[in-house]
């Protein structure tokens, strides 16, 4: 049940732009919990990336005096990953092309992180 | 002489935009080259954060797809920390306040890098 709701929340994610490509709910210890990734990703390695990510920017942010950490954002050359907290112990991870408009993407992100957290009250 | 040339690159960048409150010149083993920043950072540790998250950054990106690493951004609530390669074994990190216009943040910083690249290659 709860999967499918997850599954619902990035179905609608990755509809709401034609750029994002790929998203993925992930524990902080870097295990899937649910995604939509392509089958060129390894989803261990995605995983365990995106979590690492997540919890050295919380660090990061902490020691730099930005207070809690909101998301973190890798520009590749192709592409852009978002992460996100969405809730406790929890992540969203999001793929996007280069071409995304990012705050578009933010905002986007916010929401699905949003909803997600509710799932992981309840 | 090196040193003078980048500390007038830092005083550049700090002065583009009123959101910018910091920024350094890092070596990819976390060292400090250079840098303005506020005395309540601690610079061995603001140096040993930025070169980590540069460098899982670059392994993200390669990881999804997307291809050599661009900037990494990590996003607090109370502000934004960039990070962006700067040639060979070198970073520049930015920080600036939560009200930062990220669109010109991210030019004013590939401007810089672009510059502390130069300086590198002589």
């Amino acid at each position: 049940m709860r999967e499918r709701q997850l599954n619902s929340i990035l179905s609608e994610l990755n509809g709401s732009s034609a750029d994002i490509q790929a998203s993925a709910v992930i524990s902080t210890d870097g295990l899937i919990l649910t995604s939509l990734l392509p089958t060129t990703l390894d989803e261990d390695r995605v995983g365990a990336m995106a979590a690492a990510m997540l919890s050295l920017g919380e660090r990061t942010s902490e020691e730099f005096g930005r207070g809690g950490l909101d998301q973190v954002l890798v520009k590749g050359v192709e592409g852009y990953i978002l992460m996100a907290s969405a809730g406790l112990n929890t992540l969203l991870t999001v793929v996007t092309k280069s071409t995304a408009k990012l705050g578009m993407i933010f905002f986007e992100v916010k929401i699905a992180a949003d909803s997600i957290r509710k799932i992981n009250i309840v």
